[in-house]
């Protein structure tokens, strides 16, 4: 670490907030600046969230200056931003483990520091969380203070909105500051003058303000609900006399802001002043995404999460070259579906790029649906899309899509839509680790009724079931597939249907039946032909839909088979193994069943190979369950 | 039907809103006052939401008369309001068999009528669903009109929130109607006022605004784009002039209001004239809930859905005796151990009364959260207090925790969090049909890592679960129970832990081992001994614990039973069946398995008794199935 001494000299010296907390508030912007270097160098070798962390610099030092951490609790919103956090809080020299296999987790957990109040990992949490840790430090009578840092793209979901609106309702004293990097919230709060914002934040008004109920309160003229009703009251008082009224104000929650978040020193003195603050509060910061990184500022969606860059050149380093993503796939199939069948519309909640949804939005924008982080309602609409005579292609993050989980049931499958949804990043997914792992959508899904649940083997495979699910009458139809490369570097077979319901004997065999769904199958054929080689007669079937099953295949299994492996990139409770041990119990065949795929734990983070192996998913662990049988 | 010729002359001529449309305007109040005899004496002999649909009276009266349904389309929220909707819509002579098996559905539902254009039924999904079909309406070019219906509770849902959110993001001309009935909004939108009304509401004004944004849009110099820029650049103007701004406006959809719910021909001018209005625009009503029913008026928590009540004296008709509800011991269970231990605090989202939470708020109003209709904060909220120290327990209705899933899964299991959560109304629920049975929990919960899924067998075991749930290091444990009675009438059994992941033999037997979880096994003791009876020798096991499941009895079944039968109140697939049938395959064990429980598929409304015939989860369906194994 001689290298960090001599280049970041004051951040050598930080092991823990109390360290910088001993500074003198103008070293503050020198901490700032090599804060930010540190992140930078650190992440053009060891790739993670970029462009949200270098913006929330100022503010995570001002932070850990003004409040008493850890003992002051601050929840991180997301947990894309809190690298700087991360580094500050005794985990620097650690930092280069970022996202590798045991190393610092991808988001903040309470698990790896007592820093770390609470789970980032889905948006739009914190609130609720800070509220119940503020209200328990309350029960307790403990004068620790909570703040909560939000993302203005949080704040489209709807989690968020039920926290703040459940903040006026209970008597705290949260903070929750809103850290604003794309100007998407500011039409809404954006009509608060500087004038109002030094009002608001001096001490004095507020003293006054609080100070004057609080008398009445022990003066014993006052219940408790009265004396909230006139603090309340006062807010109403106030935003008449300065004739403005915004969105938190309107939810009796005071408001400040907004300022600049990357004039660290008036962060400080601006947290000082309402620091001590009695009643829910709410700091509006402006900052900018990737800032003090020229090719962030000016493209910060590309370099959320980059890979890696060169330092010197700021020029982002792209494999190019091998098999496309299922994105791609996706995405360009989507397009070109649309173009012949004017009923196809695009939803996605916040994730066009991630899933390649993008595309459709270039050539049909007006077809094309991002609903900002809100996947309750990206379901919802759809549903409201399909019952007005359109064919939603829904896109969803399969972990996020426990967000949706009743819309799924409620809106759509009960009424029986034709409704087409993508779980993308279904599987393992790796370096995000445990919270967006997408191990569940099978086991949860699966007991719905009348919907299809399928997952292609291939990009070829993907083109097909999208075809088929457009079909109409086709119903609520959910496709998964993984993150990343597909197999195929000629993917643009033709479209045509399936059959629904409907796998495929992919070899035939006599000593054990290998069943599989979704791309790990096509990654175990060599193992399948290897088992072959070393004696063992394998049967490989691709089940290709979950749900309606193919109970000719099972029938078939079940008749011929007294071993059976299945293999699936989901829970092992609940999804494919599941079903076909629930078959055989159900219809008098009695082979010994090894469901293969997720354990049931949570997987932590690391490469996707690294977790297969843990997971005892990768192609030994299989060879040697298939030898087995011998 | 002379009766109600004779009764309500006019209503008796209305079958269809066409027949409404042809009356003049000064009729309408005559239909309301006949609309609210009719839906009172109904509801007197055949009980349902009784308090909702008064309010709605007048509104639903001018809606179908102002709106061209059913090509103009009405969404209704939650579909609590929507009894005079159906009767107005060709369903009055057959509203004596709603709720009834096979009768009229219990809400609104697109398979019953045209004029239901959405499911309701859990809240907070009309403007999401209704923005969905105005937006494809748009797309098809077709001129009808989409007016979603939410009262203020369901605007306490995330999903509302994410809903409005998205209003201001699309062109769309959706109007959304507030109907306001306690006031609990008015805080947030009140500043409002008449002469503000009269000025929005003016067909003259819009058109001025509009024209200028058409005409320029004719002549080619705006874009769409800059077009509707323009147009909210004039909402901002508006509220700089008025020196107004409130919640919605804040968001940049234009808000009228708010106006008297009660009065139906101003309700029909305001209607009429923001009628054709281009962009989204809100009305807020002010009704009162109960309207015109003296005692639902005073009390419209005990007249949502009363139950039977007495046509002339006002009286509601309550069965007394018997033994206590799920719902009694639970909510006195839990004061009883908030009493001893001061860590418990009780979180609901708008279910206090239903789930007896009320109870611990009488006791102690500082240690009760009801959140309102907002089942995700529900869920992280109670992590959060978890985190803080406290000990929660939140009570949410098993279909309705589908809307808190992920929550579940991101802030409380993950973080391995004491929290107990208890599941009311698991299970088929009754009249109430197909948004609210308790199906799926069973099979969304089992696969979520370390979490504890329990039922009890009776009151008992309800308590001495919550007792086993509320020690030191429980982790995040689910108990799920039924609606209505238990059977036991002394159910104060002293509070004692049961061994977490341990079930009960309750009866030996050779021929037939019955499997059950929860109360349905109690019911089936005398059908165990019918059995023995008629010759067959029933084991009978009570497994409490889904999860962690109770491999000692699985291994004993599997080694003496060739012939298994599983039931529970849950779907039969993933839930406790599917379990046996995993452990059975997988461990080398090869019995015929029968899985009783809920059919995949969704089961309509009708009696808990008509429900669990139709299931085959009656009695006499598990006798049949236990004397299989002759």
């Amino acid at each position: 670490m001689e290298n960090i001494r001599d280049k970041y000299p004051l951040l050598a010296g930080l092991d823990s907030p109390a360290d910088l907390r001993k500074l003198p508030e103008s070293e503050l912007p020198k901490v700032c600046g090599e804060l930010r270097g540190f992140i930078i160098d650190s992440l053009a070798n060891n790739p993670g969230h970029f462009a949200s962390s270098l913006g929330a610099v100022e503010l995570t030092v001002a932070l850990h200056y003004v409040f008493s951490t850890p003992v002051d609790k601050i929840v991180w919103d997301v947990g894309h931003q809190a690298y700087g956090h991360k580094i500050l809080t005794g985990r620097r020299d650690r930092f280069h483990t970022n996202r590798k296999l045991g190393g610092i987790k991808p988001f903040p957990s309470p698990e790896e520091s007592e820093y770390d109040s609470f789970i980032a990992g889905h948006a739009s949490n914190s609130i609720s969380a800070a509220l119940g840790l503020e209200t328990s430090a309350r029960l307790r009578n403990s004068d620790e203070r909570v703040v909560a840092v939000i993302g203005d793209g949080s704040m489209s979901g709807g989690l968020a909105f039920e926290g703040l609106n459940n903040l006026s309702n209970t008597r705290n004293n949260l903070l929750v500051i809103i850290n604003d990097n794309n100007m998407s919230i500011s039409n809404s709060v954006g009509g608060m003058n500087s004038l109002l914002v030094s009002i608001h934040s001096s001490k004095f008004y507020n003293k006054v303000r609080y100070s004057i109920a609080q008398f009445l309160r022990k003066l014993h003229i006052l219940n408790e609900k009265r004396a909230n009703a006139i603090i309340r009251f006062n807010n109403g008082l106030k935003s008449l006399i300065f004739r403005q009224k915004n969105f938190f104000e309107s939810m009796s929650i005071r408001y400040f802001g907004p300022v600049d978040g990357h004039d660290v020193i008036a962060l400080v003195h601006m947290l000082r002043s309402i620091k001590d603050m009695t009643g829910p509060h709410i700091l509006h910061i402006h900052t900018k995404k990737g800032k003090g990184w020229a090719p962030a500022e000016a493209d910060a969606t590309a370099w959320h999460q980059p890979g890696l860059y060169d330092i010197n050149t700021g020029e982002r380093i792209v494999a190019e070259g091998g098999t496309p993503r299922f994105q791609d796939v996706f995405g360009e199939t989507l397009v070109e579906m649309a173009r012949a069948n004017e009923k196809i519309v695009g939803i996605t909640p916040a994730m066009p790029t991630g899933c390649s949804m993008h595309k459709l939005g270039e050539v049909f924008p007006d077809r094309f649906f991002d609903v900002g982080i809100a996947e309750g309602h990206a379901v919802t609409f759809s549903a409201g899309l399909a019952k007005g005579g359109m064919l939603p292609f829904c896109n969803v993050y399969s972990s996020f899509m426990q967000r949706g989980y009743d819309n799924l049931i409620h809106d759509a499958a009960l009424q029986k839509l034709d409704i087409v949804f993508c779980l993308d990043r279904a599987g393992l997914v790796g370096e995000d680790g445990p919270t967006h792992h997408g191990s569940f959508d099978l086991a949860y899904l699966r007991p719905i009724p009348g919907i299809t649940i399928a997952s292609p083997y291939d990009e070829c495979e993907l083109r097909r079931l999208m075809y088929t699910a457009a079909q109409p009458g086709a119903g609520t139809f959910v496709i998964r597939y993984p993150r990343g490369k597909g197999s195929l570097k000629e993917w643009r077979c033709p479209l045509e249907t399936v059959e629904v319901g409907k796998g495929r004997r992919m070899k035939s065999g006599k000593d054990v039946a290998l069943i599989t769904i979704g791309p790990l199958g096509k990654v175990m054929e060599s193992v399948v032909a290897e088992a072959g080689k070393q004696g063992v007669s394998v049967a490989h079937y691709d089940m290709r839909f979950l749900k309606p099953i193919d109970e000719e295949i099972l029938r078939e299994v079940g008749e011929n088979f007294k071993y059976i492996v299945t293999l699936e990139d989901g829970t092992v409770k609940g999804g494919l193994g599941t079903a076909v041990a629930e078959y055989m119990s159900t219809h008098g065949y009695s082979p010994n069943i090894e469901i293969m795929g997720i354990p049931d734990k949570f997987i932590e983070h690391g490469t996707p190979e690294e977790l297969y192996r843990l997971c005892g998913m990768d192609k030994d662990s299989v060879l040697k369950m298939l030898l087995k049988s011998k």
